[in-house]
C-alpha cells in the first residue's frame, strides 16, 4: 500500500505539472469531451431515418480521430479526411462498377488486383517527404475508403448510397471536431510557432546578457552565487527545437486568417529564423562549457579583456532580446540596431587588444571562449537581423 | 504541356530517389498491398456466418491503421489497439448495463455524463509525456470504443455480442498486419537505432579525420581541392537526430527478441550515447566554421601547431570510428583506446606549446579553433568511450 500511495502521489504531481505547464491542455480535454458527447448523443437519438443507422458510427470515429490540439492540425486532418474519402469513394465506385461488368469469375481477381495496386502505390507515395508532411493522413484514409467501397458486396446503386452516406457522416463528424476546435478557445499553431521562435531568440539573449558577468565572476573569484542560474540553462531547449518548429509550421499552413496572421503568412520564414537561432545556440553550447572549466585565467589577463567581453556579450544579448520583442509585436527591429553596432565596436576593440598587446607567458586556452563568443556572435546577430526585418 | 511534362519528370525523379534512399520502402509498400488484398478478399468472400457481416470492415480498417514501417511500431500499435479495445469494451458494456437500469429518462443523461468524463480525462492523460510516448494510440482507441459501445442502442445481450464481434475482427486485422510485417523482410526499429547511433559516431569520426588536413591546407595556401568535401558536411545530420532516435527507441521497446538483440535490450543506453554524440557534434559545428574563415593565420604560426593539431584531430577521428565499429559488431571498444591515448598526448603537447612559447605580435583569433578542438574533443571522446564500453 505504501508503494501504491507513492505512485498515486507521483501521478497527481505529474497531472498537476502537465496542467500547469500549459493550461490550454485542460481546456482541450474538456473540448474533446464536449464534442464526443454531442456526437454520441446524436448517435444515440439518431434523428435521421433508419437507413442512416450504423453509419453514424463513422461520425463518432471521425470526431475522435480528427480532433487535435491546434486548429491547424485539426483542420488539416479534417480536410485530408474529407477530400480523401470523397476521391477514394469516386474511384471505389468506379472500380466496383467495372468489376461488376466482368462477371462472377473475373470480379474477385480484378478487385484484388486493384486493391493491391492502389494500396502499394499510395503507401509508397507516403514516403515522399513533401507529401508526407501535409497529406500523410489523407493517403491512409484514401486506401481505407477505396478498399471498403470497391470490395463491398452491394449492388451498384446500393454502393453509391452507401458511399454517399459514409461521406456525409464523416463530413459531419469532422466538421463537429473542426467547429468545436475553432469556436471554443482556439489554439492556433501559427501563434505557437510565432511565440516559440521569439521565445527561443529571447532565451539566447538572456543567456548572453548574463554570461559576461557570470563568466568573469566564476573564473575571477572561483565562486559564483548559487541559485538563479536557470537562465544559463534556458538555451538548451533551443538546440532540439527543429522538429517542433517544422510540425507547427505544417499545421500553421492549414490555418485561415486569424488575429494578426493572414492565410498565406510566410510561415517558412519562421523556419529560416529558427534555423539561424539554432546555429547560434550551437555556438552558445560550445561557449557555455567554459563556465565550469577547471582552467583558471590569471586575473591580470582577465581584467584586460573583461570590459570588452562583457560589453560584447551583454550588447548581443540585448540585441537578441530586442529582436525577439520585435517579432512578438511584429514591428521593424530598429531598436536592436544600436546594440548590434555597440557589440561590433566592442568586438573590434577586443581584436585590437589581442593584436597589439604582447602577451606574457600565459596559457592561451583561457582566452578562447571570450574571443570565440565575439567573432561568432556578431555574425549570427547580423544574419538574424536580416531575417527579422523581413517579418 | 511543357510545364506538365516537367512536373511528371520531377515526380519520377523524386520517386526514384525515395526508392533508392531506402529500398525497404518499396518492399514495405508491397507488403501493405499484400495485407490489404488478403483482408479485402476475406471481407469479399466472408466465409463466416452472416452475423459477422459488416463488422469485417473493422478488420480492413485495423490493417491499414496498424501497419507501420518497422516491426516495433506495428507491434506497438497492434497491442495498443487490441488491449484498448478490450478494456474499453468491458467498461462500455458495464456502463451500458448501468445506464439501462436507470430507465428511459435517466439513460441519456447518465451516458452523456460518462462519455464526457471519460473522453475529457483520457484526452488529458494523452498529454503526459511518458504515456504519450508509448500509449497515445491506445488511449484514442479507448475513447472511441467506449463511446461506440456504451452509447449503442442494442439490448444488453446484443451489446455483448457486438462488442465481442468487433474485438475479434479488430484482433484479426491487427494480427494480419503484425504477421505480414514480421514474416516478410521485417524492418526492425532496433536495428535501425543501432545503425543510426553507430553511423552518427562514424560521421563525426570521418569529419575529424579529414579536418586536420583540410584546415591547414585551406588556411595554408588559401585554396583547397574542390570535390569530395562531402565528408565535411556529413556530421550536420547528427545535430538534429534527437527526434528520430527517441521514436526509434520507443518502437524498439516493443520488439521481441531478434537477431543479436534480446527483448529487454538496454535501448535507453543508445539514447545516452546519442546525446553525447550530439554534444560532440555541436562542438564540431562550432569548429567547422573556421574552415571558411576570412582570417588567415600566418604560416610560421601554423607550422608550429600543425603537427599537434592534425595528430589530435585524426586520432580522435580514428578513435570515434573504432567506437562506431565496436558498436556495430557489439564488441568491447578496446581498439579505440590507443587512439584516445595518442590524442591525449597530442593535446598535452599542444598545451605545452602554447604555454612555453612566447607568441609574437600575432592575431590570437586564428589559433582558437585548433586549441578549442583539443580541449573539447578529448572530453567527449572519453565520455563516449565510457558509454560504448557498456554496450
Amino acid at each position: 500500500p505504501e508503494k501504491l500511495r507513492a505512485k498515486v502521489v507521483e501521478f497527481a504531481r505529474t497531472a498537476k505539472k502537465v496542467g500547469q505547464d500549459d493550461p490550454r491542455r485542460i481546456i482541450h480535454a474538456l473540448k474533446v469531451g464536449l464534442a464526443m458527447t454531442s456526437v454520441s448523443m446524436f448517435y444515440y437519438f439518431n434523428p435521421l431515418e433508419d437507413g442512416f443507422g450504423d453509419s453514424t458510427m463513422w461520425a463518432v470515429l471521425s470526431v475522435i480521430v480528427v480532433f487535435e490540439f491546434s486548429v491547424g492540425a485539426t483542420l488539416g486532418k479534417g480536410l485530408n479526411r474529407g477530400i480523401a474519402t470523397f476521391l477514394a469513394g469516386c474511384l471505389g465506385v468506379g472500380v466496383h462498377c467495372l468489376a461488376t461488368l466482368t462477371g462472377e469469375r473475373g470480379q474477385p481477381i480484378l478487385l484484388g488486383l486493384f486493391v493491391f495496386l492502389i494500396a502499394a502505390m499510395v503507401t509508397f507515395l507516403r514516403f515522399f517527404p513533401r507529401i508526407k508532411a501535409r497529406f500523410d493522413y489523407g493517403l491512409m484514409i484514401f486506401i481505407l475508403t477505396f478498399c471498403l467501397i470497391s470490395v463491398s458486396k452491394y449492388e451498384d446503386e446500393e454502393v453509391l448510397d452507401n458511399a454517399f452516406e459514409r461521406l456525409s457522416t464523416i463530413l459531419m463528424g469532422a466538421s463537429t471536431a473542426v467547429i468545436t476546435c475553432i469556436i471554443i478557445w482556439p489554439v492556433w499553431a501559427g501563434d505557437d510557432l510565432h511565440n516559440l521562435v521569439a521565445t527561443n531568440i529571447e532565451k539566447l539573449g538572456t543567456f548572453l546578457e548574463g554570461f559576461g558577468g557570470e563568466y568573469f565572476r566564476v573564473s575571477g573569484d572561483g565562486q559564483s552565487q548559487e541559485g538563479d542560474k536557470a537562465f544559463l540553462q534556458g538555451y538548451r531547449s533551443v538546440l532540439n527545437s527543429k522538429g517542433t518548429e517544422e510540425s507547427l509550421a505544417n499545421f500553421a499552413k492549414w490555418e485561415p486568417h486569424h488575429g494578426r496572421f493572414t492565410f498565406r503568412h510566410p510561415w517558412n520564414q519562421y523556419l529560416t529564423v529558427g534555423a539561424l537561432t539554432r546555429q547560434c545556440a550551437y555556438k552558445i553550447e560550445a561557449i557555455s562549457r567554459y563556465l565550469n572549466s577547471d582552467i583558471k585565467t590569471p586575473p591580470e589577463i582577465q581584467s584586460k579583456i573583461e570590459e570588452a567581453c562583457t560589453k560584447m556579450s551583454s550588447e548581443c544579448g540585448k540585441a537578441l532580446k530586442e529582436l525577439a520583442l520585435a517579432i512578438k509585436t511584429m514591428t521593424l527591429p530598429s531598436l536592436a540596431d544600436p546594440h548590434i553596432a555597440n557589440s561590433k565596436i566592442a568586438s573590434k576593440n577586443l581584436k585590437a587588444l589581442l593584436k597589439t598587446q604582447l602577451w606574457e607567458d600565459n596559457d592561451l586556452l583561457e582566452m578562447i571562449p571570450a574571443a570565440t563568443v565575439a567573432s561568432l556572435l556578431i555574425d549570427v546577430v547580423a544574419s538574424t537581423d536580416k531575417i527579422a526585418e523581413a517579418v
